[in-house]
């Protein structure tokens, strides 16, 4: 009988869900990390494993329906009872309103707000019956506002965040604790070294550190039920915002 | 050669978009009424007509590129020169998250956001090389906030509004006006008379008059661009917000 | 007896108010012009007179309560029934924090806020009796973020918005429009073409023209209590924002 | 030489102040407290100081600069470097409109808005030098939106937020985390209890608990700087918001 208290990392393939997963790990939590192709989840897994911690990696489309209800289905039966759950997919990319093809506008809403909706509801589905868990997505700036080019990006974060919202509303009351995260600022990450250096190099900590985040999304899992935030921001001290 | 200067509505099927087409019919405009079964349109181009107005119909799918692409060419060659676009389209539904199926979370978002970036992207192509039009969307109070059931439906508005956002930003200094409405309360409807008595009855002036809304409408496009306007609340004097 | 229709501008001292109060003038109202220094509203007077305007000029401190009782008695007693206010007083400073003396940050408190406060609370007592009016503020960019430099700007006119949006809430329903206009770049007044002159200079329509505002605001009292707009913004269409 | 690192705690009088004081003492912070009158700060130093922890009461008007400027060059001379500042006064009072008074509306804002920026002022003055602090502001639903009877208080809260944003803005750059936390929903206290017994009866957890909103606090300051939160929400889990 599958006993553990799993937390489910969607979207574990950049730094931050990494680092998430491990930080949930670290506390005695099985970590389930998912992203299209399993194989690039090899290096993750080894790092959680040597921490000592538990981890299952999936290849897991999270936008296809049927992969993302058999996904849950084999967490549940063979590994544990999803505790916690992070959506962490982006899908940043940035087009002028007339050079912005149907599909890319189309792919970046499946990866952002209908992924996050299907793997969302999926974790509702478990745990509203037994009343306990916690759903957390990464929202970005875009989550905020659109810009100049972000029509496909801003509308998929925009989505994702009216989904939290409205599923905190629903959920809270049944004991389910749902928050979003602006993540306003760069995250350390081997992209943001390469093409945005003069960011990387703009002294000590002016990018995000995926481990502080980590930490962040830990915390809010931790709060008690009498305090409970839906909302924060995170954003490196030296960000112009 | 088409001279005519247009204004299209795309979702002229309700109240609201029928209520402005006439206004800016009224104005010397031509109008041009979209919805996908043109012939629910026959009322409203009745009317048109019979106040003096030119009107064109069309049955266009407004999530189809190819129909949406068909639109436009044809509207620029035949009727004349797009100044003022409208995307008027719906998609209100309500279900708590774990009773939101994934056909019905895809297809408001094709309603919503998808129908938008796509009549709005083709609306753009023949208005930024002119350097001059009006484009305006209407939000909902979803557009603002997500909502116990609203997972589907706030998700298409937020994306909306991103939409819209984006685009005022890359377009206002190309000297394309862009704006949103936020509507927030019971439109004037058959829809609203019959299902909810109790709001219509509530006094006079308790639901909003479409006529109303399409004034708004059109003072929005009227105004000179040293003092343009991005977005705009509607409600009825008496709405509790 | 006083019969007159009375639009009261509370510090028509700018560019801004004084081309309201000649709007809502040129529509027939009697515009009641304030400022604390009378003398400084003669050209102001000489216009409005010249373009077939009814005005009176009061020199009034908006921050003293007894000045503010006697002006809306005097008003109601000799002039005519105030069916229109709009708070116009700005108070535009920025001092980093530690610049920032309590005398500078209670003054501009007292502009913005409490002038604000003691204004529209007396056209309220004279309108709500009445169940009809409009009142309307001036807002900025500050109302609705804080930034270096701006926690005393920034704070007069947020709180001046959370009086709008209060009085808004109460009012609405006893049939008073209350509005709040986001005013989110520079106007053209003497003062930003002689400090800068590299944002008047920026192209044709760079800067708000005040007669372009005041028009928003007589379409903003124009509005049928079915469709009323609680907030507005209006920018050029270069700003970037 | 006075070496302790200090945790200052304006507003220390009711549920919320107390725990905060009580959980920084707890990690070896010199807790300050201040209320108006020293007297009723009694209990809660008796409660620390039985905790093993170390606190100074000071008497002290908030609203007095004098008293303001005295207390930090009292706390740096005789106690220690502030390193933590916490701002918690309220001020929560509801009036109509008409029936507000210039001396509540006053009044209000010396609390909240006026007291905030002298105290948080005097904190950044000591702070920005040694380039190291943080400071904490309590917020309310009302520093977001007003509300019949609320235009005093949200405006003295819409303040507090617009100096907590741009002091934010102004000195994260410098090393000093700024953060603003929403209460949105009644704190445990004999008050509420006494007032409202159909909230505190509404289930366990239905109140905010002093100390998690504590817990809190002392998250954000544990924050390190590459993910500094500048704004969040808290509220019970059954909360309707």
């Amino acid at each position: 009988m599958a006993k553990d208290k799993v937390c489910v990392v969607i979207g574990a393939g950049d730094a931050t869900g990494g680092a998430i997963a491990r930080r949930f790990a670290r506390e005695g939590y099985t970590a389930v990390v998912t992203r299209r192709n399993a194989d690039k989840l090899t290096p993750l897994v080894a790092t959680i494993t040597k921490e000592g911690g538990k981890v299952h990696p999936f290849g897991s489309d999270a936008r296809e329906e049927a992969q993302v209800v058999d996904l849950f289905q084999q967490i549940e039966t063979e590994i544990g009872q999803v505790e916690v759950f992070v959506f962490n997919i982006g899908g940043n990319v940035r087009f002028d309103i007339r050079d912005t093809t149907s599909r890319v506008y189309r792919k970046v809403w499946e990866m952002t707000a209908f992924a996050g909706f299907l793997t969302a509801r999926e974790a509702a589905k478990v745990m509203v019956p037994r009343g306990q868990g916690t759903i957390l997505f990464t929202g970005a700036t875009a989550s905020l506002r659109g810009g100049r080019g972000f029509s496909a990006f801003a509308g998929g974060k925009h989505a994702v965040r009216a989904l939290a919202q409205s599923m905190a509303r629903e959920l809270g009351p049944q004991n389910i604790h749902v928050a979003h995260v602006v993540i306003d600022g760069a995250i350390d990450t081997e992209w943001i070294r390469t093409n945005f250096p003069e960011r990387y190099n703009a002294g000590p900590d002016a990018v995000l550190n995926p481990d502080d985040i980590a930490e962040a999304y830990w915390q809010l899992h931790r709060q008690p039920r009498s305090a409970w935030t839906f909302e924060m921001d995170l954003r490196p001290w030296k960000e112009s915002w």
